[in-house]
């Protein structure tokens, strides 16, 4: 209720602050006896880690995760599992500067309105080191879901700034630090980050996730969509100013009888529904794009004001991802699957026993 | 938990189906002491209601509500409020030739999925009429909205197919059976529109939703966000496949310089951020844009399969909107009160008491 | 959230108002493919009608149900089951000079400085009438586990003021209007009630309900254990002022060698655990017992304030049930069947796919 | 949804098991700036530990609380509270020899037919340790509710398996090991618990439960009632098997003349409703009365079943409270102190801005 708390039969409640003295997690909910281990966890939190490359930003976090419960003999007992992360590389005195001033395009002047109390330091709260707990706990629904349907979930960058990266392969996504689909633009992208870092500016970015391997039948008739709770998961990750289904905003200027994908033994032909029907799944694969804005964290000065209503001057000195899209993908990747097994859970529970004799066709060849 | 129930602390649970012998809601958390009537609510509907041009469907539909609770001598009583909308132009016949097919486009084939039995007549639950109850509790939210902030909130067509419509004043909007901002493209969307209709094709919109003097303050921190939580009640919507919050996939190509709305003593200049920081409002208008697919029934035969995984070739014959967008500002601008008036009332639980000095700032001139 | 919703998956939401023009709840997490017609809740709604007796209220309620969602040619889809009960005879006169003032033992003091707005008429939204929408739910509920489980929820009359009533027989409790479970007792319960009546008072009473063929392992393990839900659930009931659960508070005097209940091959020695070990249920029958207070509106004058903060006498003349717990069984029944439905469910979305390799052990032959 | 969370607008999601290596909860939905520190909760753990006379086990646990978030310069920032307590004294290898069997009147049986997968360990997940972070979120709530309203919330032991507690005073709780109000029974309840650990045995007990200066007002009309949130939580205290508010089970005894408390000027007359009409509190003390059974673990042989089927004979020979009601008091202030809370921010979000001209009569006399 208050806002912390993701999901409803899987259930992740986070706590933390950027530069308190830890971060962490309770899963609830996930079935019991599933294999898992703290290794299972950080190969995830590894992808999303700062301080990897110099197109990030340097802060230096191992993000090493503890599993304090609901773990026992190798496996979930069906209990909390409690994820436990400790900040080491808080310096807040990077924010002593900007401790009374709004930045434009952060949190800062909300929280003060909402909560009365600003915890200034890194931007408490509403830092991004935040969805670092949602990665942990994606990374035991996407074992459980792979476990049980074969649920492949990965996510790209498709565009930086005004570079759009074509899709060339999956394999490539993990031998670039910018999660790009493509070898031959990473150069281009590397010389546009130095470029940003020198001008003290940032850039916006286009990250797509795609899931396959999802059963047909998952989502809610009319307000749990599986698509309107993926837009919220979607939008709930920091700096995310859009979300797109399928054809998305594409659709506008398409015809009914170009969008409506048909169906035919060998399986729908197309996917401009980006595997969700009327707010349920088909069992093609969920295709996601998002709109990532660009870092509000800028070393260029620029106008605001201040907690006592006067107008002050920002730049901000802290370290900084010049784009935060390098490190959604797997962000996004684990709030999909978080949404999946939310779903996947309530299916069971309000359908078990039912039997259709109906086969579900293949996947689309899209 | 079933997906039929929207809302935290003002909740709205709907029921019923296209064809059945009702529709309706139960409003759940309506503040004490409003005064309330049928009519209030009756004018949102018929904005919403079909049968009203020949662009949208021609079911004809008085949709009357009654109050079946909640209210006593004018006023809301806090306790629950129930509102019945009876079906009367149900020609299920309409629907048998399709009663074994599956729709393109549809949710036909998730339905049967999901559930092993299939309300065929009219999309049974998945129509898009369930939207009236939505309408209909939006109207309770909006009433109480302004009269405790004075919010207005407004949606326009912003675009048909490949025809943008510039935004020229609130007025027009009112004025024409599209929702048009604009009088001058009228005749270009009638054109259009028949057009279709003789094609036996759809086409998709875009719709844009405002909503004015929002309290600053409204949103939770990390998965309750504000924007979130729109980005949920619109993608939940029947037909939308993509939701934007300010600047949206425009982002993606601005700097950080640019997109960070900078702040004055006069008041935030721009509105990149449409409204919400951090996923809190802070005061200014908040801007949503949606994309509408094309409507999936049309006349024109597509490829499908059975419920016995046989070949079909399907066209539908029902009466349907050519494009579903143009009833779809009302359903916006009811889904956006239903989720503003939700974050006021759980504002109102969290922080009551607490006093912060500085003076909310005036919202953008944008 | 407000209180007019009970359940997680298989929710029901209430509405309506004593006096009002109707009441009801919309359903929601019924499993699809359930049998399901008008008269199977009539059946239920029609043990708990008034005017039934000259020992109950004589207001004339034929209590009609209309199912107006989810059920499609006979079986539910999986979607609201919405039902509506029109009031009829709703004298509102003889509310009329108790208007304004607070009756002891009554919610209208607690309404008044809750909510600032009063429907005096019947007590409004807090009258026992509104226990009827939940007796509709529960016929639902019970139909389903029976089904599924061949779960059997039966109360009855354990005691009536002082007249302890002894358990004979279940085909008793049938046979008579106090729903007592032995014959010989009722020409003193007649005499009893009679003479109450003539004083113009009331009394309590205490009424039990057993559930049997249960299913093992219901109930979550911390804080919504079988029994802490089933207290809810019961302490919810208008005037229950206690609930016990297996040996309740005979537990205090007991040894531990007396009260945990040894297992054999053959099942549970005992029941002091009333089915419930853990908040989880072993198999054995749930034994639930409940304190009901006598009604508070009597012809009896009695001291009291008003609205103004004056002195006033109170005596209430509507037609009112001179034992509450008369009526009571079906609707503890009921809410037994809701708080089962609901954790049956929950246990199928947690646990599906779990294999136990020791067999549940028979229930108690207690 | 999984049964770890209590609460709706101020949550507490607990984790931990007896034997693993922390347990704690995140508190969700404090307000911002309540002054907080780690002595605030400690002193509430301290009265609640074990190891702190020889009636109790004799486990060693400093119950150490650590504040990892929330907290920012000695205030609440209104985000996640998260408490963390290390197990210290996890003795596992005395209950090597009951890991495959099932111990009368435990949790055991049950834990394994839910999940398939049992922590042995001194109960894991159903130990009554758990009861540690409810006191610790509880300590939260208290203080909060003091600084808002001056409530507080104090309970006693008020019978000891056949010994009934005269209540003397409140100072003289604090004054011995058994929470009982008067200082005359003290030998005779010291003597008692002796000869019950020498003959290997446990006793039951009633504990009693007050909350003074809570406002009118608290409560929901229908499903979550002020006494159903209470009796839910209470009832879900390990080994309580009854939950009385005011009168209790006495009032089936009771006339309506008696039992209704009469109203005046000066206020309410008698206190039989406990502080509770309709479901909402009336400004009275919140009276609440608790049966609790004899502990389970006892060094009595007792007959059983393994978890392959075979009888077996089980002795407890771990370090065990001979009368887990001992340690009770604490536990309920604090599961009482959470349901108040919880209905104090419900009630500020439904119903700000309401004005009633009625004063509020003062507190019963009783």
């Amino acid at each position: 209720m208050s806002g912390n708390t993701l999901g409803h039969l899987f259930t992740v409640t986070t706590f933390g602050e950027s530069h308190g003295p830890a971060i962490g997690c309770v899963v609830d909910g996930c079935p019991p006896g599933l294999e898992l281990s703290e290794d299972d966890i950080q190969q995830d939190l590894d992808r999303r880690r700062p301080g990897t490359s110099r197109h990030v930003t340097q802060r230096q976090e191992p993000d090493r995760v503890e599993i304090l419960s609901g773990v026992f003999e190798g496996r979930t007992t069906g209990t909390p599992i409690s994820l436990l992360i400790r900040n080491q590389d808080a310096r807040s005195k990077d924010y002593g500067n900007i401790a009374r001033s709004f930045r434009p395009g952060h949190a800062d002047y909300t929280y003060w309105h909402k909560y009365g109390i600003r915890d200034h330091r890194g931007g408490g709260r509403s830092s991004a080191r935040l969805t670092a707990p949602a990665v942990a706990a994606g990374a035991i629904a996407r074992k459980w879901l792979h476990g049980q349907f074969g649920t492949v979930i990965r996510g790209y960058m498709a565009q930086v700034g005004e570079i759009a990266i074509p899709f060339t392969s999956w394999d490539e996504v993990a031998r670039n630090p910018f999660f790009a689909p493509d070898a031959a633009v990473i150069p281009q992208l590397e010389a546009y980050m130095d470029e940003l870092r020198r001008a003290g500016d940032s850039c916006g970015a286009r990250v797509n996730v795609v899931a396959e391997h999802v059963p047909v039948g998952l989502g809610e008739p009319i307000y749990d969509k599986l698509d309107a709770d993926i837009a919220y998961a979607m939008m709930g990750i920091n700096a995310v100013k859009g979300v797109e289904i399928g054809a998305g905003f594409g659709s506008i200027v398409q015809r009914g009888s170009e969008h409506g994908d048909e169906l035919t033994l060998q399986g729908f032909v197309g996917n401009n529904a980006g595997g969700v029907l009327g707010g349920i799944s088909t069992g093609q694969p969920i295709t996601v794009s998002l709109a990532i804005k660009p870092t509000s964290s800028i070393r260029t000065p620029r106008r605001s004001i201040d907690v006592g209503g006067e107008p002050a001057m920002v730049e901000t000195f802290g370290r900084h991802d010049p784009c935060v899209g390098i490190r959604a993908a797997p962000i996004a990747e684990a709030m999909l699957a978080l949404v999946l097994i939310d779903h996947a859970l309530r299916h069971r529970a309000q359908n078990a026993g039912v039997h259709v004799s109906t086969p579900a066709i293949p996947g689309s060849s899209s």
